[in-house]
């Protein structure tokens, strides 16, 4: 780290705004025109190495001023202190945000505070990855397990996962995690596209993109439902047809669903052989998705994009309610929070698929995905990260697929930092996409 | 209602802040400083009548102009509509606004948005109350099963309760109304006390205020319990020695525990006798109160003042994982959403407990509990009203308490009006009291 004397300068915030509602590229049963947008977050300190924090917080468009106010209201805790104290101990700093009681008030740990906190967590991160010149995962992978439980809030989790427990776990992935990682440098890992699935596209385009999946390696694709069913059997049985037996389709429901209609309507898809349902119903309805998940096995269930906080996911796995965990880099607090997800996965045995695609997910996300295959998991078996072909050449490191998988990216930090020409291009509402769209 | 050209021409939105931090009243093992504060929410209109819509999310001081963008960002679906459209389906206009897809996408349906609806909402029905020439809580108590039923959103309610189910509960409490009606307002609605339980109080003052408490006519007291084991056991045998053995001694630990802990710290205070345990964990977590409310039966488990939706407490009833359902007026999206959870609860069997205190939550929530005992539930056995001897001067029609009970209020609207004159003084930061404290 560099001189102790470094101090954090600004929080500083930006509404960036892609017009995504031109086109029907992001459009699903509950979203139907989203114009995706960053709450995009910039930590910056006086040090002489120029370095800043970046991460951002992903919303629809309107609502994204909101979510910049929440992430301001967080300058205070950062503005003036000193950088080496803050990521020295980025437990305590997360442990502060999230318990913190005027703030915990308007969760508590939900929403807008707790996206707002994710972000302030994630770019305290990248900082540090880039401080220490490695990309995320990797600094992360390489911490000793004990640094690594001292990340973790256990408040609320202890009846399904103690410091100890979380320990053991970290402590048996030590091994191994030279050569994991060298098999992740060497190979990428696997990921899944829902580029050809979304519910505005034509049967003729749904087929043609998923064929060019196939080919391009993927093994896994998704198809978005829970608009109209006979539609969603018609472009069940294109996608299958064009994709052949092999091939997983997995299908998305976006929360469209109360438990009864999402049981009817997977029995419905079922001949199309579905390999998970995801966010079949609200994302808060623990027994309801336990419900649906003995209700249509062998079709797995899959959620967490909107859970709110590491107490949802620990329920979903007490009860036996989802086969697979997607965490979001973005919606809960930061990288903290996701450890501890992470945690509770393994010790359940549950796989982690990510959600991403939006603005910067799967470049932020990638990252948690290789730290648990590297060391917490272990593993990388049945696990994909979701990859939609969306804005990413507007950030500096954008992520990297090869044949169906992630690269493991090398350069240093967390993977948010947007371009400064994309930033001021479409910053809302006076960035020159936005000014020459109201002429 | 007035003429149909009257159109809504505003929505104001207030930061009033109350500077309760400088003694301990509302001190609890969460909240060590709160000033105890509002977003204050004004409809107007352009009728000739003069009547506003007022209703309030309250906050506990920093982040109140967080909640207060929240609520403004509402305006544009409500200002330059017609009045008559809007309060003759609020059902619609609640649906419209918790399922918006940009907002939806900031929850779905909890934290900042989610009060930001039930404020909206809320100002609403204060409006309809008004215009009717009723206090709400009768306005809505005469309403037709069938129209009672069209205000609530059963999205993601089927599995636990059909619209067919909520009308036969009304359809059963239709009988009796009259005579329900005719005895809230000959006795009053039950109340209990939190006055003499804060956490900073001596146990002189515990005992004094436990006391007058009972000489008050109140047969339940409530303690805040949370912060040092040996402390509660305490000021819990203390209470119990100034109430005596007929009266009712309810805790909170406002979240404080784990699942284990709660378990071991409520048998510490088992040989008092303590009725319910408030909060004992995080208000998401619904199997842990599940597992505390089995191990320490027969003391009962009570939550939802900071459950976010009506998911949350379906599946506390589902699961049997609370004996008291405790709605809060501002926590959720209004009065259509509490109406659904009184349902929910009439339908499990489970007694319905507001939560009330912090600012004009008395005020607001009395009138849903009296509406659930004339037209819901139908009963007011084991039901009690939170009353907290704060701030009460503030509003326009104060709650009204007498040897216990709440006498049900009289006045048009739903309780939530502020004296102007308040709103001047305790502005924040500019209004006098402020300016003067910075001096």
């Amino acid at each position: 780290m560099s001189p102790p004397t470094d101090r954090f300068t600004a929080l500083d915030v930006y509404d960036v705004r892609f017009p995504t509602s031109d086109n029907l590229d992001g459009s699903d049963a509950m979203n139907a025109n989203p114009d995706y947008s960053a709450a995009y977050a910039v930590l910056r300190t006086d040090a002489t190495d120029g370095l800043e924090g970046h991460a951002l917080a992903f919303t629809t468009g309107p609502g994204n001023d909101l979510q910049i106010s929440a992430i301001k209201g967080l300058a205070e805790w950062v503005v003036g202190r000193r950088v080496e104290d803050v990521l020295g101990d980025l437990g305590a700093f997360s442990h502060e945000l999230i318990h913190e009681p005027h703030l915990r008030w308007l969760g508590p740990e939900k929403g807008v505070v707790q996206m707002a906190a994710g972000a302030m967590i994630n770019a305290a991160w990248d900082l540090r990855a880039k401080r220490a010149g490695q990309p995320l995962w990797q600094h992360l992978a390489r911490l000793e397990p004990d640094e690594l439980v001292s990340l973790v809030d256990f408040r609320y989790l202890t009846d399904a996962l103690t410091q100890g427990e979380a320990l053991a776990i970290l402590e048996r992935a030590r091994q191994g995690r030279g050569e994991r990682e060298e098999r992740l440098l060497n190979q990428g890992y696997p990921a899944y596209t829902t580029t050809p699935g979304w519910l505005g596209y034509s049967d003729d385009k749904l087929d043609r993109l998923a064929r060019e999946a196939v080919e391009q390696g993927f093994t896994l694709i998704k198809l978005k439902v829970g608009a109209d069913v006979a539609d969603d059997v018609r472009r069940m049985k294109v996608a299958r047809a064009a994709v052949g037996d092999g091939i997983r389709i997995a299908v998305d429901a976006n929360q469209r669903w109360d438990v009864g209609p999402a049981i009817d309507w997977m029995r419905a898809l079922g001949p199309y052989d579905p390999y998970w349902i995801e966010e079949p119903t609200s994302p808060d309805d623990v027994l309801g998705h336990a419900v649906i998940r003995h209700a249509i096995h062998p079709i797995k269930v899959a959620t967490g994009e909107h859970a709110a906080n590491r107490m949802i996911f620990k329920q979903l796995l007490q009860i036996g309610a989802v086969d697979i965990v997607q965490i979001d880099a973005a919606r809960v607090a930061g990288v903290n929070e996701n450890l501890a997800i992470l945690l509770l996965a393994a010790k359940y045995g549950i796989p982690v698929c990510p959600h991403a695609g939006g603005v910067g997910l799967c470049e932020m996300v990638q990252h948690l995905s290789m730290l648990d295959y590297v060391a917490v998991s272990g593993s990388w078996e049945d696990r994909v990260i979701e990859h939609v072909d969306h804005l990413h050449e507007h950030f500096v490191t954008p992520v990297h697929l090869e044949y169906g998988r992630y690269r493991a990216p090398l350069a240093a930090g967390g993977g948010g930092e947007m371009l400064a020409d994309s930033v001021a291009q479409y910053s809302y509402p006076d960035g020159p996409i936005w000014a020459a769209r109201r002429q």
